[in-house]
């Protein structure tokens, strides 16, 4: 049952409709305590990443996709340094109070990804003040065990010359989601039908990070970070942080249908492709010696998984054409600043 | 040496004025990484609050000051659980880019707070987006071993009928603090000297949770909860949480010089001792067998403690005047929403 209005208190928020998310953990106390007991005993990744309306998401937005979206993008960061997702804290910030319809649907896209993910609400602020709705989530993963290499995180900056660079899914679907979402005239001239812009558009509102990579990238990858600002950003920042460079091949790219297709008709596609942001897929730089194996591992987990290039020495990255040419491009991904 | 003009970027953000505060923890990695690591081999107790300009701090508050605050208001519902203080990770919101100056006095703020609490910055997240300033964090505490009594934390809903009530450090400094601030004319009526003023201001902006105290809980207190929005509004929250009701004597109530004389001339100030918020002080319940270690062991460690009043059967809280009546208040506290 939905009620009508707006959410009158912070308690009838809390326990209505974040608490039934924090059922499962003994140590969230129903969300009626200040503070979160965790017991797992063993080391743990953390991460904190906050969406803000009008920066992450749009107004419009359906509150379900934004807090799948909330949870997604945080979870990101822990399946790309290896660690499992296991719990959240999240802090709601709201210019004024939501709507019940406003609360429940929020309430369902955050469970929705909280059984994608396997990860559980433990506690968390609500707050009403100035701004755009803004959801703030430190996500708790548990590392890798250090195994066989002793690592329990795998680092960004860790790359070395001939690694070959890897990508999961698809690259540039939530960037020209965005555009379809907006209305922009240009996606009009892509010449798209009604289900693959329903399909970039949910690739914007439901970011869907590589769950089953996190343990093959303990395993085989020496670097790996998650692409949340663009491939060319995000990976300028790997190959600076491990002070080697990297090549990429444009052709190699994996692409979707639909924006291979808007591809074809509008050659300024590409900039999505490479510099657009939101794909919270994962970049990784693995060797040649590992490579097999961890292909057939990503098959056999179902883990779409694309050779995009190579790490070199010295420093930058350049991205070639299927000419071997470098290609310049104007955006050069999303920038917080 | 302080740079002129504003911070230009996000990496220059970090990397000259937050990553110092990492620097202490590997799991850190310098903040060059995606996600920390916390290796700790206890349970953890894990709490986030946000504090923003214009709600929890006011506009022309010293930067050192706002940082100072955003650790402590974190602490101590970590000190109120039992726990240690150990790594906290931070969002920060600004709605444009701060200046070197203000940047280099905010971290320095945080670095005074790590010290006094034994804190260190360990991840986070910066963005630029409108609204008021706003700092998250998330702090991490190692909780207690469960040792004599089996508990990794204190709670808050444990309390019984027949409790002790104690606070720590006095209350209503900072209400009155924040009314100094403001320079609101009531202010002037209270015939307060300049250190006076001075020692009210400074218990809003630096608020300082008795860190002592954790360990002592955990052996002696059976609920206990951070004072952040006023005693009679917190206390009715243990008391509700905990099935219980609570009697309180306003004569017990533990007050500094500032706020005594004050009272003495403006009647309109026990609003402030009892509802009004920021104290960030301790509330526990003790029962009779331990109050007397509880209170010397509190002693040794130069933590100040008032028994206030005792948990009976039933619901609801009193505040009963020397006369043995209960006083009614207008203002019940801090509301988030």
């Amino acid at each position: 049952m939905t009620l009508a209005g707006r959410v009158t208190s912070e308690g009838e928020l809390i326990q209505r409709y974040l608490a039934p998310l924090a059922c499962t953990n003994a140590g969230a106390f129903g969300l009626r305590d200040d503070a979160a007991l965790l017991n797992i005993a063993q080391p743990l990744v953390m991460t904190m990443d906050a969406i803000a309306e009008g920066v992450h998401f749009l107004p419009g937005d359906p509150a379900a996709d934004i807090g799948w979206k909330a949870v997604a993008v945080n979870v990101s960061d822990l399946i790309a340094k290896g660690a499992t997702p296991r719990a959240y804290l999240m802090a709601l910030s709201f210019p004024e109070a939501p709507t019940h319809d406003w609360m429940a649907d929020f309430a369902r896209g955050l469970g929705e990804a909280q059984s994608a993910f396997g990860i559980t609400l433990i506690g968390g602020d609500t707050d009403r003040r100035p701004g755009p709705i803004t959801i703030t989530i430190t996500a708790i993963g548990a590392a890798a065990s250090g195994g066989s290499t002793g690592r329990h995180m795998v680092g960004r900056g860790t790359a070395r010359p001939g690694l070959l660079l890897y990508v999961t899914g698809t690259l540039g679907d939530a960037a020209l989601g965005l555009v379809v979402r907006r209305r922009e005239p240009r996606a009009a001239g892509w010449g798209l039908d009604a289900a693959q812009h329903a399909f970039l558009e949910a690739s914007y509102l439901r970011p869907r990070p590589p769950l089953a990579l996190a343990p093959l990238l303990v395993e085989y990858a020496a670097a790996a970070m998650d692409l949340s600002d663009g491939l060319a950003k995000d990976l300028g920042r790997m190959a600076a942080a491990s002070g080697v460079s990297a090549v990429v091949d444009l052709s190699r790219l994996p692409l979707s249908e639909p924006v291979t297709r808007a591809l074809a008709v509008d050659a300024s596609v590409v900039s999505a492709i490479v510099a657009g942001g939101d794909d919270y897929q994962v970049l990784c730089a693995v060797s040649h010696e590992h490579a097999a194996d961890f292909e057939a591992a990503a098959h056999r987990c179902g883990v779409r998984l694309a050779c995009i290039g190579a790490m070199g020495s010295g420093a930058g990255v350049t991205i070639r054409d299927g000419a071997g040419r470098a290609v310049a491009f104007g955006a050069t991904g999303y920038d917080h600043f």
